[in-house]
């Protein structure tokens, strides 16, 4: 099994209602990031209670919760935050299309966030991407996100590789301006993140690309022509991360919303310009995939014409010897008539014969010479 | 025959004719749903006249119609509910493009709800779709929907499985919200429910597209062919409804018609987002698809490799060793001359034979083993 | 020669020259029929001028004009009902893009008609489509078509298989609307009739395509191949009929005149519901007609593959043994010294060798099980 | 050399600048043609100032250049028509992309002109096409037309095959409107003639196309493939063409200037169904051309086939026989022991190896038919 | 390793972060030019003071920054000219994707040169593109532009080649129109010569493929699929700095700036042209390149053919001779039975054997002469 690439939805249950994911966390986990430009705070709390707590319009509360099976939790959130049931719907339905949608209080965005394991890399279980079955490889995890007038709300599946810990470093630090902006700039920052995260992983794509092709120039396996269909699969899948990365971070540019501010707009145009160069590379890549199979049919066509050849060089130059020789073992009887196989009692009959058999051999190199097979 | 992917219209027929389905279940049968918030009834009914009676404005009636060939009902619901004789054209001639179409009064939609039966499972017969005649797989309906105030009226081919079954379900218990609104929202939970019955079809050419694509780089036999040709044809087939679903739902939410809510068009969007995920999936499958047949000529050129070095290898070692021996084979007369094949008489004469053969073989050997044949 | 797929324009000739079609019917015809609500009158006159004494703006009269190069009758229609001369020359240079165009008076059309003749069919010769010289099969008329106030007036090549037939048998009895409409309506049911012509030459297709299909899993052969090249060509000539023919009902649905009625302008929507059908099924139809050419490289490829390995196993089983039994029909002299083949004189020499060989055999064979060639 | 596909810009030079090209006429001839509806006069002038002194706003003067490297004789039209010095160098520097611009006071069109010439068809030496090098066959040429009030001005490359020649010959004959109209007119008919200077060229691929599919079918060499790759180097070029005619032309229709009158539009619709129909001609040449090579590769597998086939029917037939005949040529000595080959010494030893060898090859040969290779 | 095809963006680093790139020229290079219509001023500078220093209003100021990784000098710049962070970022990471943008005071243009390099040739050390690998061939440069009030500011990666050079010359000579207009015309011009730099680069592809097709042709080597492999690799490159290219030129040109004057808009217009054709060409190449592959795998097959054909030939000849003479090589024993080879005894034997051998290589022969494998 490569892994589920569409989520099954149960035709018939009634929207909205809140199915939590099976692959769960031991216990759902909440951060909490409090600043300003002048004060930061950082916390761990059990309760949702405490870190709803700490939103006050003037600063910028993080709340960062992982984990998405406590069905009470995600209640709570939704009433304080007035959070439609179907975007909680979406949030707990991982394998959604990246979107964003918007309420007057609160902006919601789905995102996508790529993890390419290496090949025997073990981690703990996430939802595996299409590659996951062969290789271990590709990994998807859906990552939610509502901004509103001082805070941010994220939640995420998995607690490994948190995407988000360069950008709290810096908020620790009080380098960039993420201190000194709103509540939009850290959604934009982490929205970048996301986008950015296809990065690392097209680069390796890059040069799989480029190693399966060497190799299919040195020697076409099947292992390679499995790895080719891999590849292709995987980055359609890619291609349906970009696309929806791309619609939505146009869509939040052009928004009118008062969360966003005029200065965070410029940015996601940065983001925007991200969002075009990915997919004009997961293209270029899917076109040289396709251009890979080709590889494979003619350089694996020319194999075959190669051993074609020395087989016909082979065959062709021995059959005619074969047949030679086989006349002059033939057993008729010479003494019955001076007819039969008088060339058997030549003097110079056995150097005449091989004499002939060279002259084929030499005739028949000297044919395929021409025909530029040897 | 796989089935008619195509409804031939007789040119030259009058418009708004009736002609009734040949495929017809023993007798109509008409279900009647009727509720409010607080109150529920449900019966069947032989004549239409007692369903229409059950109308009321305050409250929500599904009227239910299984079979089509009913000439008379159907002339009687077109009267009732103002339906256009092209409308109810479009009813009975199953094998439409999914569509809208609205008066001031109601709004008509038409629909497709595919099944994908197990290659063994036989059922009542159904309008076959384009995988029927192989392994009796995808199998299409077309469902139509009217709804006005204070009423949905369904149009159904054949009573098996219901997909309405967990909606009816919850109207009985009154989970979820659809006792609490009108008939816009009844509405939506069926084009909902017809929308996503395609995610169970799509996961299983999901596993069917993983199990020919590993049996393909086992072992690449015409049946594969024959499969991944049935599985081009049924996923164009598939897109052939999803596609018309997505405009008709994003039509639907766009049309500025006061049956249809506010809050209903949010709903709708939701329904959207699962059309462009499912025509993505769609699109997904089928360039998958397109590389099976890819994978199947490689893999087959693959093969035809393996066997042409096996073919090459076997006659290139033994072809030169034949020679040797037809030669010491020929009966040319040593007693004529001494220069007629006096190896024959060499006391070292056939050892130096078999080793020459021996060495010509282990030649070749090596030989191929350069060519990495071996 | 399969027809051709262009009219030829001479570069320079002045626009409205009128020029008339080679083929033509001995004569010209003309069928007059008048009709209101309550009166019906059909009749065949020779003069036009008895036709156009006919018209009146209270009843609909329809000419259709069967033959096109009278240029004087031509003449005389574009004198009376103010034709514009690039609107003749479009009638008469049959080969046109299928287009409406409108002065004040009269909306003009003009359409495609295809026949697909059964292989030895044989009618009245009329100018060949694409696939008409292997097998004489697909046909194309053009039909034109001037409606204003009172009167449609059709103008079309040749008499035989005339489409509209059925409607002038409904004219006749009464049924269905046509006699309580004006001549816009009788207009929309010519254009359903000519859009709906498509139907049974794309059933017949589909079943051509599914034949091909089956005959190329059970046997590829040069003919087929053929069949398929003039499938795809002559799904590509359809195409290029019904492409134009959506374009043009929706741009009638949308032309706003007086000429065209609200009602009609809905039957002109069920129009275009069968155009967007006929052009998804084309759609299909030449995909599948893509996948066919590469079942047949495919099947082909499995064929060799299958020759191939017959072959191999032969070769590969028979070409040791012979080498054996060469070996052992050496000559050389066991007298000269006890290694020349002391194998000879064994008294067991000769079943040993055939054990060897049929070890040998029996060892190939296995491989050949463990490759699963057998 | 198959001729330049692309115009070398040197990147650097000033625009505006005007390089003359370097194929040229011997001398730049300068026909000038005056008329109005009454009078007519033709006439060729040495001097540009002749022509210019002819131009009066109530009738039309058409300036035809032909040689395009006097830049002293273009300053001078530039000067007197207000021409910009971009559009002069985009007349001078052939190889532009068909377009239209104007000022207030004309408008400017530069269209291409294609001739295919047959193989052996020598003339003057034109500009190559990109068929140039292997057969002689397209070529291009640039046309460009200047109109404003009372004039026309075309300058062109070399003075064969003047495609106006039709034009002019109605001009001097009166037959057709253009001397009852002005220079919008005469342009449109110029124009209209370059756009249908395609039709002779795609007649004849369209039998080409044909041509290559039947001997393709009979037997696919080498030269074929070369051919189809002409082919289709050479539709590139034509659509290269064709889509900025179509741009061309409807730009023009739609453009709001008083040079043109409504008239003249009318018939620019005219041409825009040419252009129209055109490129669909090309779209369909095109994918029938892609469908020769996919017919190229199944023909030759299928030759492929038929010649392992004939390898594989022989092989497989002599090589168990041969093996037979080898058996019996070995030296075993029947005198050492009764068990070597007592065979030779039966009475029907011979009888009945020849029995058992024709019993293998009907054996083979039925195997064979059963298979349906034979 | 064949270069990146992307810029990888490492995910959390925060936006307008100046980090340099790694490959840097020695020292950076200042060279400023001042000039208006009268005066004219060149000279080189250490510091970046002395250059901004040289600003005037009423000229023209054109500041060329070779090398990127003075971050001071960048900061300056941004200081100077009011440029936003994320612009700065823009410059230093190069691999940006073509694009303009603007405040009210300059409007920022990043583009991109390719150079071609001749398989040998060596220069400095620059950002190698995705050819560089193989043949050290494409090169991409990223050059930046800012342009506003009396001055142009360039910044480019390398100080070779100097694509501007022959810009600056026609500034030092005041040929041309430069040295009378503004800086909005010197920006144009530059990009005109960045866009037009793809001229040399695709008229080298273009006799790239003609001369890989002749080669193929001729005959099919596996150094030409790579070829052909890294042809289409690169033009996929090239499309994507032309496509950016054109929506940067006309997007300038619709840009309302009061930066950009009129007549240079008009100027605009003419290297949008230049886009359109250098897309179109690309386009064109990319098809060509394409059917390279299909030419390849035809070509192979074609030669498989043919090898099979002598292959055939040989073994259908000369194996049932060889059989004939193993018949008569048998040593069935004629004394034991005068059934047992009577042949061998016969007077005629030996010639009868021989003429029958001659008869069937005649046969067999003929047989592939009515094939046309002869």
């Amino acid at each position: 099994m490569r892994g589920r690439i569409i989520r099954t939805v149960t035709p018939g249950t009634a929207p909205g209602a809140l199915e939590p994911p099976r692959q769960r966390v031991e216990s759902v986990e909440i951060q909490v990031v409090c600043f300003d430009a002048d004060s930061y705070q950082e916390m761990k709390v059990d309760r949702i209670d405490e870190a709803l707590g700490a939103i006050e319009d003037a600063r910028v509360t993080w709340i960062n919760v992982i984990g998405l099976h406590d069905v009470e939790l995600l209640a709570t959130l939704g009433r304080r935050f007035g959070i439609h049931p179907l975007a909680l719907e979406d949030v707990v339905n991982i394998g959604q299309r990246p979107k964003h949608e918007h309420t007057r209080d609160h902006i919601f965005v789905i995102m996508r966030l790529l993890h390419l394991l290496e090949a025997g890399e073990r981690g703990r279980p996430r939802r595996p991407g299409p590659g996951a079955g062969r290789g271990g490889r590709l990994e998807v995890e859906q990552v939610s996100l509502f901004f509103g007038r001082g805070y941010v709300l994220t939640l995420q599946e998995i607690p490994d590789d948190d995407p988000f810990e360069p950008l709290r470093e810096q908020i620790r630090s009080g380098s960039g301006q993420v201190r000194e902006r709103g509540p939009d700039y850290l959604a934009y920052r982490m929205i970048d993140i996301l986008v950015d995260s296809l990065y690392p992983v097209l680069e390796r794509y890059g040069e799989r690309i480029e190693r399966i092709e060497d190799e299919l120039l040195d020697r076409p396996t099947p292992e390679l022509l499995s790895e080719i269909q891999d590849l292709k699969r995987e980055l359609l899948w890619i291609r349906r991360t970009a696309w929806p990365h791309r619609d939505l971070v146009t869509g939040l540019q052009r928004l009118e919303h008062d969360l966003i501010s005029a200065e965070t707009r410029l940015y996601l145009a940065d983001s925007y310009d991200h969002c075009v160069q990915l997919i004009d590379v997961t293209n270029t890549f899917r076109e040289l995939a396709t251009g890979l199979t080709d590889l494979y049919l003619t350089t694996t066509s020319n194999r075959m014409n190669e051993i074609m050849k020395v087989l016909t060089i082979m065959a062709s130059i021995f059959i005619p010897l074969t047949f030679i020789a086989g006349i002059y073992g033939m057993n008729f009887d010479p003494e019955s008539s001076s007819l039969n196989m008088p060339e058997l009692h030549w003097a110079y009959g056995y150097p005449t014969a091989l004499a002939l058999m060279a002259m084929i051999a030499v005739g028949m190199v000297l044919y395929f010479k021409l025909k530029r097979w040897l």
